[in-house]
């Protein structure tokens, strides 16, 4: 459990890090959040063309960090299913600033995760918030 | 330059995860912008304890992605001292929620990065960002 490992130290940007600090990570949990994957397969097919090793290595660190829940696939039971737990969720702020970010430097990005100002991103993060934390109760 | 370099897709998160998706860069912007670091040495002395190789690499790939900008010291010219420029201080929003994150999943971790809501984080980021294009006015 978390509580008993050890941390590089005691500062929270440093233990997030500890658990998404990889290119990957959070290209994962995006696409559970915007795209509503939850398959091997679906994660599988993002345009950055994560590995197969790659992928599944990091679903299972995922799913021990608490970010997934792992069940058996609703439309087909020999297939696993990862939907976000309240903790993936919580990593939507993060998401939306890196988009902000790239948007701003990377004129080439698509805007689709643009949020206007500030209130805005409050209202986005609401609002997704709400719809995703349905998907936990209807997992369940 | 960036605009000709070929990306992984034209996802904003994917483009800023190409540039600080890793467990180091993050943790050396947040010293920079927290705790004032602008020497190689300095930025040496944190407590997770970077490797030499690893915090020159990171420190070059900063400097290169336009993360920092690579100056003589100005208290020993045969240092080289890394001073944050706009796009480096755009990275705090994404800094706060990681540290918003930490604190909320994981006891252990201090609790110096906490803001109590949207507004006072608005407050901090703007705080904190003005304090920081005044040093980048200063150095120049």
């Amino acid at each position: 459990m978390t509580q008993t490992k050890q941390m590089r130290s005691d500062c929270p940007i440093s233990f997030t890090l500890d658990v998404v600090g990889d290119k990957w990570s959070l290209l994962i949990v995006r696409d559970a959040i915007f795209a509503n994957k939850q398959s091997f397969n679906e994660f599988l097919h993002s345009d950055e063309g994560i590995a197969r090793n790659i992928l599944a290595d990091r679903l299972n660190r995922l799913t021990e960090k608490g970010i997934f829940a792992k069940q058996a696939h609703p439309m087909d039971g020999r297939k696993d299913a990862y939907s976000l737990t309240e903790k993936g969720i919580q990593l939507l702020p993060i998401l939306l600033d890196m988009a902000s970010w790239g948007n701003s430097y990377e004129q080439r990005t698509s805007k689709e995760f643009a949020v206007s100002n500030s209130r805005d991103r409050q209202q986005r993060i609401a609002a997704i918030t709400k719809n995703l934390r349905q998907k936990i109760v209807i997992a369940q």
